[in-house]
């Protein structure tokens, strides 16, 4: 990949579709699809496809398609996703829990290795997956030991600036927020907000725009 | 507003985050706000912020800036969030009880009015929230009692289609979905997709291009 050329993130969120689409594919025993096929199946125009995946080399076979196995592992390759990564969540309640227990995280090589809360309620107790909750002041030296690489904050929106500056401290530099609210953080830090009301607003934005809702 | 006009899908997004700020500034006693200032907090450019206004009128004063209650009822109209709008939720599991409760929701003028799911053990009991869950195969009369307008998919991802079909079938055309996959409707129906896992790639793309992860 030519690295001066900057990757649009709509590509890079497109490879992720194309990859759990080219899985169902190859669970449903097709070992070829073409660029037609796999963008009808991810919603997007096959020219679409065809220029994400052009940004990384060359991968169908004109008049063939692409090979379901070979391309899964090409994109995984580009994602970084062709290993595991490990995880730790702040904030147990149930959107923690929830993302916890999700059934694609483990699947996917995302290991959630610790849970933090600042309840005293909730410290000690078991999670689900069989992690003890653990107080957050203890996170800086778990984060060390067990070596986490990604943060899911999932506190509300009061306590989730501290926890970032928190896991920052503790140079965990990749943090997914689902907390309401922008974080501040250095640019050297990587932030996904994952605020669902925001999903919301564009779904009222269309129905008014087509139904005059 | 020109109708004629092609309004990017990120704009919307970044017109909920400004609304977000400015709501913020508002409650910390700001009257006025700078485009630079509105697009730091947003973490955009402040050409940018002026650019996704201009879409849709004239709305700050050169020098001076925005006056920050006007645009925020400015930005409710264009999203449509200036009145309430009616939510069911399918799949009442972690993640459906946490969306349910979320801070946000019912401040936003999203009323959850209905909560659903297939689960013997589960049909009957009363939610966080006061809701009593029901069994899905009423969501059909439900749905058209209550005018819910907007439906919300927690289940697991092998029942998500089954519910999208059935909300389609009882006019609901608006679904936030929170399974994995992709879901299959029609042209009409706007779907919008919340897949986590998805972010958490954007993440480690992130990560392994700049620190070489």
């Amino acid at each position: 990949m030519d690295k001066s050329i900057k990757i649009p993130k709509a590509t890079i969120t497109r490879l992720s579709l194309y990859y759990r689409q080219l899985e169902l594919l190859e669970f449903d025993g097709y070992r070829m699809v073409s660029s037609e096929k796999l963008a009808w199946l991810c919603q997007v125009n096959p020219a679409q496809v065809r220029k994400d995946l052009g940004y990384f080399g060359e991968f169908g076979v004109r008049g063939v398609g692409y090979d379901v196995i070979d391309l899964q592992l090409e994109i995984k390759k580009i994602l970084a996703v062709n290993r595991d990564w490990n995880l730790c969540i702040v904030g147990i309640g149930n959107l923690g829990s929830a993302i916890m227990q999700h059934q694609n995280l483990q699947e996917r090589g995302f290991k959630c290795l610790a849970a933090f809360d600042n309840d005293p309620a909730k410290i000690g107790k078991i999670t689900q997956i069989g992690l003890e909750i653990l107080n957050v002041s203890l996170l800086p030296k778990i984060v060390k030991e067990l070596k986490i690489e990604i943060g899911v904050i999932t506190t509300i929106s009061s306590a989730a600036q501290a926890v970032a500056d928190l896991l920052l401290s503790s140079k965990v530099y990749a943090i997914v927020n689902f907390s309401p609210g922008m974080l501040r953080v250095p640019d050297y830090c990587m932030v996904e907000n994952i605020d669902f009301t925001i999903k919301l607003d564009m779904l009222t934005y269309k129905l008014h725009q087509k139904l005059g809702c």
